[in-house]
């Protein structure tokens, strides 16, 4: 049966942390399609199904509302500056909460993880998050573990990602639990994906 | 003067060939901003003004037509489906040939070189693209070497990145020569852009 992958946006999500995932699923569903496989579909949720401004300005349409948003496989969380919001927002928590009990998996990025703990299906769980925030997550009290220093963390079906373009490497390990790690060095490949950051050395 | 990087939209471009530099230009302006230094503005213009279907389905609202785009400093020309028809778009060649006349860098991603050595930007120059098209652009003749195996080439202020992904190296470099090495890896950090993809070994 096909699989709907969703993501939720809400204003003030950061850009980068869902889009790198969004190219990582649907460059995936192009490959099975090409390949005649039973592919997922990829779709975009937000609170009233309306445009969302992100954290950086951009303006994004999403597919669906909560009340009409479809059945989910897999659920992926975005932060940004809009997570300090939304992690008291206790609609979108209940609908992370109820939606997350059907997921295969449950994924975040970034500080998308403040609110997936807060939500419920990371509750107790080995996290991560943005590195600017792992002290944050801590006081919060609400994980079992806050990991620092990885670029993803899986604890059974809930799997956070570290901050922003963490979420590339995470969305390309899913797809490769999902269905292969061949099919996710393809898509990989499709991407152009085998970085090379200038000025090497991070700050 | 504050500068303005544009970043031009049209119905099937890729989605990540411009968010990953979208993403890396706003976190500098974002920087730029908190060190109350004059930063760059970022804009999305395509060629009504209107919302954009990208190549994997996303829905993005452009800021402005060219009709009443700002001057620009700098121009990125993302890659995608899209481009197989915008390549004949006299309209957007126009517009892509007159603005990039007073830009101090003229930039694409992926396949968006073929619109720069078609509008004539990086016509004669040496430019990369996408892995996929590298045989399409040597057969078309206009530029006067395409290289592979690059992240991105420079040619002048002409700068082509390879396929998607490549665009956030290219964009990590652009800010590094537009204010400083330093700063580009306090943008990387920012995006904790140490990237780690999965199942290691391309196909």
């Amino acid at each position: 049966m096909p699989q709907t992958i969703g993501l939720l946006l809400f204003g003030g999500a950061e850009e980068l942390d869902f889009v790198g995932p969004w190219e990582v699923f649907t460059v995936s569903r192009m490959v099975l399609e090409s390949q005649e496989q039973s592919a997922h579909t990829c779709v975009l949720v937000s609170q009233l199904g309306k445009t969302v401004q992100c954290a950086k300005g951009m303006r994004v349409e999403t597919d669906h509302a909560f009340a009409d948003a479809p059945a989910l496989d897999v659920m992926l969380v975005p932060g940004g500056q809009g997570t300090r919001k939304e992690v008291t927002n206790q609609d979108l928590l209940k609908w992370v909460r109820d939606t997350a009990e059907t997921c295969r998996w449950v994924t975040s990025v970034c500080t998308g993880s403040l609110i997936l703990t807060s939500a419920g299906p990371a509750k107790g769980k080995r996290v991560t998050t943005h590195w600017n925030f792992v002290k944050t997550l801590r006081e919060r009290n609400e994980a079992s573990e806050v990991i620092d220093n990885a670029r993803y963390v899986r604890d059974g079906n809930v799997v956070t990602a570290a901050g922003v373009s963490a979420g590339i490497d995470m969305a390309l390990w899913l797809i490769g639990q999902m269905y292969s790690p061949e099919h996710a060095r393809t898509v990989q490949r499709y991407m152009e994906y085998d970085p090379a950051p200038p000025y090497a050395g991070l700050v």
